[in-house]
């Protein structure tokens, strides 16, 4: 592995997790591949989002492993967290926990199911930035 | 839908891809599924990007669909956009073109395969951010 690559700790991983709140889930769909950007939250291990009924909620419930993706792209560093996992419904009763925590959706709809990702893989990547081209625009 | 949420059209689409060049890219595993992020760029009507030899070549190249991912998360308002499409290894001679590309790693890696997915859906979303907790925090 280069030097200006380095893998983040399960700990690590799990600081970005909590820290972020906007991530993209990977699923399948037919036997083909899906994505969807979603809120979620971590709770207890687990990863957390809501949900409409529809495609997304079947097929991530269908039993088979989701993956699932965030990143902190900064000028120099960035960071990129993958988690892979299976995905259950929470119950009802349970699932009212969920507006404790800190999953709070950025669109208003209705999204009444809550799902939680039990993570079985997860890992992370610390990169150095090489955008020379970056120089030449001035920087946020 | 919501009033807080606008499709993008196909053209608006392109151009957020066009602007960007860091994305997602989900595909199958063994049937289930796998996500990475990736530099991508755009050409003649195609997402290109560059990847090592590995199981993340071998599996896109399987024939089957990838789904790709690209978002721009403003402070009030965020958009996303989700490509469906095939993907398939370019041959030696037009990978070279990829040079001349804004094909741009942002991390030093010996990565000698040039990959192009062909769009075959598109679809987009501009939403406005409902994160009134926000105005908790200094604003960037």
């Amino acid at each position: 592995m280069p030097t200006d690559v380095a893998s983040l700790t399960r700990e690590e991983c799990w600081e970005l997790l909590k820290r972020e709140e906007f991530g993209r889930l990977a699923y399948t769909l037919d036997g083909e591949a899906a994505i969807v950007p979603i809120n979620y939250a971590v709770d207890d291990g687990r990863l957390v989002f809501r949900t409409a009924q529809g495609s997304k909620l079947s097929a991530v419930l269908r039993g088979g492993t989701v993956a699932f993706e965030i990143d902190d792209i900064g000028s120099e560093w960035a960071s990129s967290v993958i988690v892979r996992g299976s995905a259950a419904e929470l119950p009802e009763e349970e699932a009212r926990w969920a507006d404790q925590l800190r999953l709070r959706p950025w669109i208003r709809s209705e999204k009444q199911h809550v799902v939680a990702i039990t993570p079985s893989e997860m890992s992370g990547l610390r990169f150095r930035m090489h955008r020379p081209w970056m120089s030449i625009y001035p920087q946020d």
